[in-house]
């Protein structure tokens, strides 16, 4: 089940690949430039060993992947998105682009704004917010976890399953609309990063039941 | 160093007594009503085999104590912090009060509102936002994280110092405003403990440097 990576050459789109190939899944990278997505997934290949990444334009990657992963940068992604419609039409669109500057003013999060301009014709659902590239692009390190929100609990659900693909642990927070405190909490987590001189702080939560008995 | 606790009989207040005397901390718990508090420190101490929680009223707790937590149910807090501004003054205050509902739409934080009614007459801090009351009085459990929240980041430091001494990690997230993002994140904790079918989340940090070197 190929995923695709919209705007997938940036750090972020760049860990979540790694993260997939080196699991076994295939990947095509979508970038602007398509010569660029081809440059970045020869790259990853070698990182890994692998062959599973190829680079393509976000056209190409929205049309072939059967999931579809954004990591669009914040500033155009609903154009994009909306050109790639019919590409990304019946398909699990997974966002992790967070409106910036976060806001607590009652805005809507990134992720709403994709599910309104897709107007139902994809299933919407918003996770990475919270975590960093870095984080993404260490294969080891403390865990953290990926909350993962959508209005359907059955998006959620395949929203966690292709989060834990990649081996990290998905949690649903909850309906679409709470991608707004991931957002915040991500403004958060790099205040943080500030204070205690680090570069990639994430979440984990604690008190859930043990792994394999999600809801 | 004499700890008391504001409103300091709810579920909240009496995890925050346990776990301070469990570690030798003298802690007088505030009341509406001083014999309740009397009634549930007895009970406290018979828990932990200690004579270290003392019950009285709000007013006699807050002048006694060295340091003030407050664990004040929202409607009505900032009116008895008010009526308590003298005996409070110069010290202190760490609010675990949370603005119920949490609101994302640019309403300050129930910390942020303290704050503004006490004038800069006592250090005040926000703590255990994130926490439930369960996870408090479980002496045991998945270790979560505390955010710590004041706009001066001796005032921050000084809360941390308080939390560690309660056996739980104390992490500096910034100045007050941002006490809003963990209220807001208190509610996706409350949805995911349903979703889950569980009772108290809670979050860790992930990413920090190891204890010790706090900054």
């Amino acid at each position: 089940m190929t995923v695709a990576i919209l705007g997938g050459t940036g750090k972020e789109g760049q860990g979540l690949a790694l993260r997939l190939a080196a699991r076994g899944r295939s990947v095509i990278l979508g970038s602007r430039d398509a010569e660029k997505g081809r440059a970045i997934a020869t790259e990853l290949n070698a990182r890994i060993s692998s062959s599973l990444v190829t680079g393509t334009s976000n056209l190409e990657a929205a049309r072939d992947g059967v999931v579809i992963l954004s990591t669009l940068p914040y500033p155009g992604h609903i154009e994009i998105a909306t050109e790639l419609k019919d590409q990304i039409a019946g398909k699990l669109v997974v966002t992790a682009t967070i409106r910036w500057p976060p806001s607590l003013d009652g805005v809507p999060s990134a992720a709403e704004d994709l599910a309104r301009a897709l107007e139902g014709s994809s299933r919407v659902a918003a996770a990475f917010q919270t975590v960093s590239a870095g984080s993404l692009n260490r294969l080891d390190g403390e865990s953290e976890d990926v909350l993962v929100f959508a209005d359907s609990p059955g998006t959620r659900r395949e929203a966690v399953a292709l989060v834990e693909s990649m081996g990290l642990r998905g949690v649903e927070g909850g309906p679409l609309e709470k991608t707004r405190v991931a957002e915040a909490l991500t403004g958060v987590l790099l205040g943080i990063n500030k204070i205690y001189g680090v570069k990639s702080t994430g979440i984990r939560i604690t008190g859930l039941p043990a792994r394999g008995s999600s809801p």
